[in-house]
């Protein structure tokens, strides 16, 4: 099987990195070839979600074709957010919570989506379908990616299954997830850097 | 929650007629209000199906706007081989195995596509993950729609998931796929008639 890339849209929020490495740890489970890439670097939030975990980011690119004919497509669909390149590869699997928009295909695809709260919510329920257990670094991350899509359960956006996924996940990856959440949400805001700002 | 309406493509084949059915069946089951209708009547290879097993044809709508706000579609999603007012209507979930083409939403939804045979096949994944049972009468049908979709397990888009589903829902129905898949398929075609007018 060709290797296909993986990657969340562009200005890459926490969703968009950690759904590309949760969907590309999932697929090599389940036999394909693929890498889990970014379209620009961890913002601050992300970067602190990384470190907690101990974890690598991503590789950035900003073009595919030039690597690999098909690629796979997390937290996005829509060809303006995507590589610059998109019209020119074949998008074989998207994982997504958002609106379809201006996304068209020649041939069949896999493609999922849900009106969830984030995408690494719907990523957990597919390790359960396909009976992959979730790895302790990779549950920590998906739990950062819930906690920064769905502002700590609090935004609009949130649904009862983003709810149990925050706590199934905070429990493999051992982490109390009210105390982490506030604290990777204020690495994000750089609050600590306003407040001494003030 | 406020009833929907489940429909396959205009000029409807078996998968059309049958998916509805199956995921309108799968919905109520999970909670929500659907009714499975259908773009026209069915064919005769439909026909045959649904009167092997005992089942009702959907009632025919060629408008749905002026019954509900919200739809689901199965086994398409372009726009121009929808019901005649989609433009109008909100998709709240598609479940389907052709390209994405022209199909846009301003909200998202739930969106379940495979490349695989039929749309009957990706349903059947659906009542196992819900852990939904599948009745005798509807596994028939579902059986049906992968037949007529992949002629007998032998077109170029036929999969291994097809050929495991054709064999469950045989066993669930209790038929002899090869032998009832050969009738309907002759039935769909008018071979009788053929041969008597050559
Ligand atoms: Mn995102
Ligand atoms: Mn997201
Ligand atoms: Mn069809
Ligand atoms: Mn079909």
């Amino acid at each position: 099987m060709a290797k296909e890339l993986v990657f969340g849209h562009q200005n890459p929020d926490t969703d968009a990195i950690v759904a590309a490495k949760a969907y590309a740890y999932l697929m090599n489970q389940l036999g394909y070839d693929t890498e889990a890439v970014a379209l620009g670097e961890p913002n601050g939030e992300t970067s602190y979600a990384l470190d907690h975990f101990k974890a690598q980011a991503p590789r950035v690119i900003t073009t595919a074709k030039n690597e690999v004919d098909a690629v796979m497509l997390v937290d996005h669909n829509e060809p303006q957010q995507s590589v610059a390149d998109i019209a020119e590869l074949n998008v074989t699997h998207v994982v997504d919570h958002h609106r379809i928009h201006d996304f068209n295909t020649s041939d069949p695809l896999y493609y999922r989506a849900e009106p969830l709260g984030c995408t690494s919510t719907i990523l957990r329920k597919m390790f359960i379908e396909h009976d992959v257990e979730i790895p302790a670094q990779l549950a920590g991350l998906m739990l950062s990616a819930i906690i920064s899509d769905t502002l700590l359960l609090k935004s609009p956006t949130t649904t009862e299954q983003d709810k149990t996924a925050v706590v199934a996940l905070a429990k493999i990856a051992d982490v109390d997830y009210e105390t982490y959440g506030l604290e990777m949400l204020k690495a994000g805001t750089n609050l600590d850097d306003k407040s001494a700002a003030e």
